[in-house]
């Protein structure tokens, strides 16, 4: 049995919880649920911080022994050499995703300073995005 | 009956027809044919030039009825207004997929001109972003 | 009589065609009869082409015996510099022509790469900027 | 009957007095006046000064009641955040005109902070410039 | 007997053909005659284009079975990254040739996006520069 | 009843404890006990954290709720898309303040990344900014 | 008995005048008439000018003998050496304020020239930053 | 008899008349007057402004007839497009000066957007600069 | 005797830890025994944290007392304003030390805020750059 | 007899000397006695130095009587501006030489400030690039 | 008696020996000699070297001892951390002079490294400039 | 017995003999002497030069024999290709020592181009930087 986890950084946590015109009204517990009930064989891990730090704590914990990541580092994904580095010195493979596609918002979002040490990135699928990268890593 | 449209760019025709060690032995007619036959109830177009301006001709082309486009620009990708200003005319909605993580490339390969007028970006995926970005585009 | 050719690029061809809220109802075969009609004693040649080098193609053969050239490059405008360098080794005097306010509109498309290669510039003054490009050539 | 207002900026009161060779023989006091007798139905308002807040002033003055303007800021076309404020500021629609080619010159002449809050841009036409913008203004 | 092709971009094939006073007088066809002599051992290809997709099409046609190309990429040199790609992509090794010091020109000029991916560079050296890089591609 | 929450960033519970020549004798703790003695109509929370995430955990938990926040992100300002979002994402209006002038100190902190969200700035004003910003806010 | 210079730049003699749904409909006038009532033991100047020269005479004129000036130099913020130059070239300390949070504009609005030699700065707040300048300058 | 203008822009009147410890006790009337005891046989004008465009009238007033000017523009040096246009329109050389060496101060203080259009440039030598100019015109 | 406070940032906790090809074998505990045994009259702490604020606390608390800090700030040491100002702030002198020679790696790399606030730089000795950090700050 | 000279700047005296899996196994002096045997007809002169000053020297010496110069400013090819105006003073014509092909190496190294006074570049040719130049040279 | 060292860089040998209808027919040591003529009571040395170190050594050699220097590093100027780390050692102080106006010239050559630390600027005025720089330091 | 060789860039001759204010009073020659008796075992040689192209002369000489470089290139390090290809080319480990911290001086000395193939570099140190980098070099 397959062990994949989920990371979401910086204010993640209010996705589907408040402001449901703009977030939507799907918690990222919910949408962790039905991932489960999709991917029966998956083990899925869930971890959401504000602190970059916390995240890269994480990355450490489970970065070799798991089959592989899903990240959505959210604004540290723009700033963050450490997580960088994080994801270097761990040897589970990492995909990164982001729920808007960062790359129609402000000049400095459309660099994520993350991208080149992870496998795979998606982008402006919505919570999709997340179950693509499952079925990839999966795989 | 949804129709999404498959446009490649340039040196894309390559692509598991020379080089297997590097491209994979696969090729795109042959994704194509995989496919059509995960999604029976898609109508598959495809279509690949090395010519910027046939990839706009194209876009004009089935920009306004097919239901979705998954567009791989290729070079095209990080240096053509032209491409960006035809994906903004049109109507329908459009995909953009890389091959490989072209963030862990080249600096200029990192930014792509189409991305902003794009629904969505998929890289380094491999020949499964196609798949991804049509099963998003069909629901 | 003096002979005045007309060259579009990229995009133009969807002009007046399709979505007539954002690109006015009048086509560019329509705008030419006009200005056909108003300008009974000049030649006035058309041709429109989504494809750099059909439009460099097109520069050479008229480029050394017409009298004027009105250049509508879209999206090449910004990035081409064979354009530049077609513009530059013909004879005929070449004036620029944008529908829209260029400057108003995104940073990479404030700046064109045929300008200093042109004669005169005209943008912002909708279809009427052929007009007053073709008066000015004529003169 | 409508009224347009010509403004130019610094050192254009140059023009056709000194140095004919470079400048030509043709005064802005006798564009003016040929003007007039071409658009006899437009009432025609001419003013100039070297000085960066008079022409704001001179804006201001015009801006709320006049049918169009003609702005050529010269040197202050490339620096004046000001004169762009008034111009956002005012009602009256306004169009640039420079008399040269300004993208064929320096560097630091081919960015007008003007043109992103005028309705159009024409140069390189010479005085012509001024006339096909007030015929477009006078539509 | 080994095969060389040379490959010509936008606005060469002016060479010679016209405003000799700039460009010389000899042709590039009689160019290719003149070195098909002084290298009767040397099966030489000659291909010219101005549309960049098809200069692409033809590195594919002869990219995996000549034992070398000799390219002018002209305009295209400067923007290009799907030739860029189609040059790494071939297996026969490519010479860039530019007749004129493209360093001592516009500052857009100096750099060339292809050079990193050829096996060597010539320029300044007018029309001789085709004849060295069929010296050095034989041997 | 109005609630207006202060919260500070990294170093600057330092301010008036230690070396008092640089930082003042008085300290933040201090001047809120101040600010609820001028304004007794109005609950003034204070929170403090030098780590990035927790400062964005006190804007999620108060920035539904409370009527005003006054940010000092100290050094974070420059650096942090973190909470450029979350401030984004709450409703509450958030005022940022900076004891010193930071236009008059290093380039790099002459940008903050924070103030295009936020509504007012104020700096250079020492402790007075909190007591202004408050004033604004509650009004 | 105190004494402030309230000194405003370019177009901003319209505030309140023209335009109320988005400059208000509070005048200069009225705004200094309310804060000589606010402050009836402080002498509040009052002068506005568009031209550039003029802000600087304005600014030796009282710059030696004030008790404090109160500046907002509009659109002269983000060009004017000579204005920086005057302000380091007085002994009166200098407040620079702006009624709109300038961070959230353009790009080429967010940096100030006078900062570094103002006091303080104060943006975003309206017209009652003008209020709580003059009150930290007459502490 | 030859004559000279001297043209001081924004500040220089300050010089010598406040803060003696900083601008030195000689004001620029005491310096023309010692200029014109050591060079009896010259004309020597002197005008000061602290308004950009006046000393853009004053340039083309002497500039057509006078034998050298010495320009000052102190602040302006580093901004004004439309100085550097009217000396490039005028026939009379133009001499640079500046009292302190402005290479030694800030970033955006060493480049003078005037310099390319006059004959030479002098910093640093204090009021000496002055001297030297009209040594230099003079001859 | 003395005081010397060894602080490691991100990702240094796996040294010698996990992927000993890459690390070696040494741990950060190992490393601290071992100067602990070469420096018996040196107190030397040690701290690690992957949080960025958590570093900023650690300073605060050793800053004022201990009598040297040797700081490996990991990849927080090329984004931190936050800490840059914390070394500011305290008193004791800090010396920076990266185990690689990070002017050899990726461009972003070769950049640290931190430095020009410690006293010295020492990097690329590997572990023998805390021994020779701790030998400086101990004379 | 014509006379060419070849001149050699830093690091090119190893050239063949010592690590030859690097350098290959020719030295220059082996080269030059290459030449000599290939072009009898033409007088080579040879000169080496590591010294920037002492190439400057020898383009004096030989500058104004040689028939030309083939140029390998080794490392002083990115950064001598002295080298570029000795080169501009002189009036033999100068062709610039690399081994390898410096536009696939670092950034640095691919702009050359030589190359615009200099009749033409080569470079990526090995050894040969040398025997091009002068062939070129001598006719 | 005092004792001034003028100190020529590269390329400045050339001076009135070759090229006259560029370089004038005065050489350098016909300068000094009238310079000596023109100052009996000043004691004027004069080197010239095409080697920055030895530039370096002559600083050193004069630059505690001798009453000025005027130096002309040539185009060492714009690239020489080395020079001006020289000028900021030595006690003596430096006047900086260039024959031709800098700032007219190529955009690398508008930039000085060595003004900074140089008490005064002189460019464009000819030979002339040396005997301003003699008389100012002289005084 | 091993062999290290310290270099010495331009102006460390000065070090320890004049303005002991500044540079302190240790010799360069004094501390060789010191750094002998600490180190009996190894053979210490010591060289400098001003010539840039002198000291990589002298990397060439002891650059394939010693065990190990010191290397203070003092201004040389921010500006000098020439150099770092120098220590490229050599098979002697190079060690990059600065007395004073860099990082903490103007911008352009903050970047060496040395570092990147130098074994290590340590700066700020003092003279002590050149103890540690031989007892590194030396194990």
């Amino acid at each position: 049995m397959k062990r994949i986890e989920i990371i979401n950084g910086p204010n993640l946590n209010l996705t589907g919880k408040r402001e449901p015109s703009i977030y939507g009204h799907t918690t990222m517990e919910e949408m962790v649920d039905d991932l489960r009930q999709q991917f029966p064989d998956v083990e899925i891990g869930y971890y959401q911080s504000n602190v970059e730090g916390e995240l890269i704590n994480r990355l450490h914990e489970v970065g070799f022994t798991a089959d592989g990541i899903i990240l959505n580092a959210g604004g540290y994904s723009h700033t963050s050499v450490a997580i960088h580095d994080a994801i270097a010195a761990i040897t589970t493979p990492v995909v990164e995703v982001h729920i808007s596609n960062i790359f129609a918002r402000e000049e400095y979002r459309r660099h994520s300073l993350l991208s080149d040490v992870c496998r795979a990135v998606l982008c402006g699928l919505g919570l999709d995005g997340y179950k693509y990268a499952l079925d990839y890593l999966v795989k």
